[in-house]
C-alpha cells in the first residue's frame, strides 16, 4: 500500500516535504565513460560511431548504412497494420494542429523618439531528435518533438534510433515520417548525441537536441550544452489526481496506474477531500495490480513513491498542488475550471473526469514532454519555441540618437566604459556640426 | 594589428574556420571548489554563507545584515548624481516598455471533436539575479536582468551583489529599485548561487537564477540547473561590423573597440566590401588605442581575436555572419533592411550608421543579455518568457473521447501501456453502456 496522509495530521507538514524530496532516481554516474566517448566521436568521426555501435547494439553498420534508405523504410513502414496507422495520423494531425497555434509573431515598431524597434523570430537550421530503443522505443515521443520543430520551421530535422541487434520499431519509422523528418539514423546512446552535436563525416551536425534517453544519454546532452541547445533532463515520469468523492475509483485507480507503469521510479499521488473515496482508490489499484500486464513495474512505483492525502478543501489541494508543481495533474471535480484557476505550476492539466491522462500522451493535441522534478516552477512542456529562437532589432535616427544618446553616454562613463560612449559621441558630435 | 581575411584567398576558408574554432576563454576547472561550497551551504545554511563571504570579500556580516536594509538603500541612492540618475530612470522607461511588448497571450479554442485545448502562462513565483561585484558591477545588468522579470510578474524578486571590503555601487541599488527589486543581499560567488537556490534561514529560496558571474558563480549555475532554472552561462562579448566604404573609419573602429574594451577575451570582427575601408578602419582602431583608458583590455583583445574580412558582395557577407552567428550586429550599409533579411543567426541587430551597439548595452530597450559563442543559432538574448512557464490544457466531453479515444487505445496497445489504454477505455465503456 502506498503512503496516506491526512492534512489535519499532527505531522503532515513533515511527511509532506519528506514526500517532496524523496529522491526517486539513483541515476549511475557515467560521465566519465560519456566525456571519453564523446572525445572519440570527435576525434575519430564515423569510424568511432560504428565501433561503438557494434559494441553496445551488436549492430555491424557503414557509413552507407548508418541511415535508414527510403526502401528500408517503405518495406518497415509497410508492416504497420492499419488501425495503427490511423491512430498515428490521427495522433500527428492533431498534434500538428495544436502546436501550429504556438507560432510566435514578430513585432515591429517605431517609439515617440523615433527609434523603430522589434524583434524577428526564426527556427533553429538543424534538429536532432533521440528516440531510445527496445522497450521504450514510443512512436508517440517521435511525434511529440518532431511535430514541434517541424512546425518551427526547422529545415533539417533527423532522428538517431538505435536499433539493437538490429530490432527496428516500424511505428517509429511511421511517425517519423509522418512528422516530416528527413533522416533516421540507427544508431544510438552518448556516440549518437555527440554526432549531432559535432558532426561526422556522414552526419551533418544539428543545432538543437531534444529527445528521451538513458543515463548515457541524458550525461551527454548535459555535456554538448553550449555547443548546441538541448531540452530539459527529464526525471522519471509524475501524475497528481485531484479527485472529490463523486467520480469512480477505478477510473482514478487507472490513471493513477498509467504513469506507475511507465518506470519504478514514476510517481502517482491523489488528493481527495474525501477519506473513504481515498481508501476505495487504494482498494482499486491494488484489485488492478493483480491483472496489469506491467504490475511488475507499477507495483513497486506506487508501494515505493505513490500517496494518497486526504484534505479538507479544495483550495488547500490546490496549494499543495503547487507545492508538488507535478508533470501531471488531473482535475477530476465537479468544477475543474475553478480549481485550474487557483492551480499556479503545472506541467499539463486535464480539466474533468472525461480527461485520463493517457490522452494527452497520445492524442488530445498537448505535448506529453513536460517539466519533471517540480520544474513546472520554471519551466515549460516542449513547444514551437524550443525550435525557434529570437534576434532583436533597433533601429536609430539622427533624431532618436540625439533624444536617447546623452544618456548612454552617461551611463557608459559610469561604467568606465570608454569606447561605449565614444560610439555615440562621435555621431552626436557630427549631427551637432551638421546643424552648426 | 588584427587577422586580415579576404574571401577571395586561397587559404579562406581554412582561415575563417580557424576563426570560428577559435577558443577564447580558457575557464579555470573550480567544479570542485563549487560543489564542497554548494554542498556546505545546503547543510549550514546561512552560516557557511557567512564564513564564505567574511573569506572570499572581506566582509564580516550577520543574517540581520545580509540584506541592505530600507535606509541603507536610500543613503546610498541619495549619493547618485542627478544626470545619472536621470539616465538610469530613461533607461528603465525604454528597456520596460521594449518588453511589456513580449508579454505572452494565453490560448484557448474548441476544437471540432468538441475538446477545449489552449494552454495558460504564469510567471515563476521567484526569481534571484546575480550581479557582480568589483569592476564589472554595471547597473544596466541590473534593469536588462531585472525588469523582464518584473514583466513577467515574478512576485519575488532578489539580487545578490558581492561588495567585496564592503564597496557598495550606489547606482546598483539605485537600478534595483527602479526594477522593482525586493531585496539586495550583499553576498556573492558560488555560496550567493547555492543560498538562492536551496535557500537559507535568511534567504528563501527562489525558482530562476538570472545573471553574469566569474567562473566560480558559472560553475555553480551549471550545478544547481533542474533545482531550479538559470540563464545561458555566457561568455566573451562578441561584434560583427558588415559595413560598406560609405562609413566613417573612426565610427566603425570604436564600435569594434566598444566590445573588445569588455574583455581580452572579447572579438570584434569587421566585414566591408571594400579594402580599403577595412585598411582604414584597422588604422584608426590604432590611433584610438593609443587614447583609450581601456586599451590595455581593448589591446590584446583586438589583436589576439579581432579580424577584418574583405568580401565581395553582401550577400557574402550575410552568409559570413550567419556562420559566426553574431551575439550582436551591426549593418552599416546603405539598405540594413535589406541586409536583415538575408541574416538567420544574431543576438541582437542594429540597423544603419546611427545606431552603435552600445545604444543597444544601455538604452534602446532591447535587452543586452544575449547569446555568445554561436549559441545565436539556438538561443534569444533575455526576455520575459525567460521567467514565465506555460502550462497545457486539455478538456474532453464525452463525444470527444468518444471520437479520439480509440486511437489512444490502439497508440497504448502497440507501446505496451496496459492501464493508460484501460484509463479511456473504461471511460469508453460506461458511455457505451449508457447509450445501450
Amino acid at each position: 500500500m502506498p503512503q496516506f496522509l491526512n492534512t489535519n495530521d499532527a505531522d503532515f507538514d513533515r511527511r509532506f516535504a519528506a514526500l517532496l524530496e524523496m529522491k526517486r532516481e539513483d541515476a549511475p554516474d557515467v560521465d566519465t565513460v560519456v566525456a571519453e566517448i564523446i572525445a572519440d566521436v570527435r576525434k575519430r568521426g564515423d569510424a568511432a560511431v560504428l565501433e561503438l555501435t557494434e559494441k553496445f547494439d551488436r549492430l555491424t553498420l557503414t557509413p552507407e548504412t548508418m541511415a535508414f534508405s527510403v526502401e528500408e523504410t517503405d518495406a518497415e513502414i509497410a508492416k504497420v497494420p492499419a488501425a495503427e496507422r490511423a491512430a498515428l495520423e490521427l495522433a500527428a494531425d492533431r498534434i500538428r494542429a495544436y502546436h501550429v497555434r504556438q507560432r510566435p509573431e514578430d513585432a515591429r515598431w517605431t517609439d515617440p523618439d523615433g527609434a523603430v524597434l522589434g524583434w524577428r523570430w526564426g527556427p533553429v537550421s538543424a534538429a536532432g531528435l533521440y528516440v531510445p530503443g527496445g522497450l521504450a522505443s514510443y512512436p508517440s515521443s517521435v511525434l511529440m518533438n518532431a511535430i514541434p520543430a517541424a512546425v518551427a520551421g526547422v529545415e533539417r530535422l533527423v532522428i538517431c534510433a538505435p536499433t539493437p541487434d538490429g530490432v527496428v520499431n516500424p511505428l517509429v519509422l511511421l511517425a517519423a515520417r509522418l512528422s516530416g523528418v528527413d533522416t533516421v539514423y540507427r544508431i544510438g546512446g552518448a556516440q549518437a548525441i555527440a554526432a549531432m552535436a559535432y558532426g561526422t563525416d556522414t552526419i551533418a551536425p544539428v543545432d538543437k537536441i531534444t529527445g528521451p534517453g538513458n543515463a548515457f544519454v541524458a550525461a551527454a546532452k548535459r555535456r554538448v550544452f553550449g555547443k548546441v541547445g538541448i531540452d530539459m533532463i527529464a526525471g522519471p515520469s509524475e501524475i497528481l489526481v485531484i479527485a472529490d468523492a463523486d467520480n469512480d475509483p477505478e477510473w482514478i485507480a487507472t490513471d493513477l496506474l498509467s504513469q506507475a507503469e511507465h518506470d519504478e521510479s514514476a510517481q502517482s499521488i491523489l488528493i481527495t477531500t474525501d477519506a473513504a473515496f481515498g481508501q476505495a482508490v487504494a482498494e482499486a489499484v491494488e484489485r488492478q495490480l493483480q491483472t496489469l500486464p506491467r504490475a511488475e513495474i507499477a507495483g513497486p512505483s506506487w508501494r515505493d513513491f505513490g500517496a494518497i492525502i486526504i484534505c479538507d478543501d479544495l483550495s488547500r489541494a490546490a496549494a499543495l498542488s503547487d507545492r508538488i508543481a507535478p508533470e501531471h495533474l488531473e482535475l477530476c471535480v465537479s468544477d475543474p475550471e475553478a480549481l485550474f484557476a487557483q492551480i499556479t505550476h503545472a506541467g499539463a492539466v486535464f480539466l474533468g473526469q472525461w480527461t485520463p491522462e493517457a490522452i494527452g500522451d497520445y492524442i488530445g493535441g498537448p505535448n506529453h514532454v513536460l517539466p519533471t522534478a517540480r520544474s513546472a516552477r520554471f519551466s515549460s512542456g516542449l513547444n514551437v519555441l524550443d525550435f525557434m529562437k529570437r534576434t532583436t532589432l533597433a533601429r536609430m535616427t539622427p533624431d532618436a540618437l540625439k533624444a536617447i544618446g546623452p544618456a548612454a553616454e552617461v551611463l557608459a562613463a559610469s561604467e568606465g566604459l570608454g569606447a561605449h560612449g565614444a560610439s555615440v559621441a562621435a555621431r552626436l558630435a557630427r549631427l551637432n556640426s551638421d546643424e552648426g
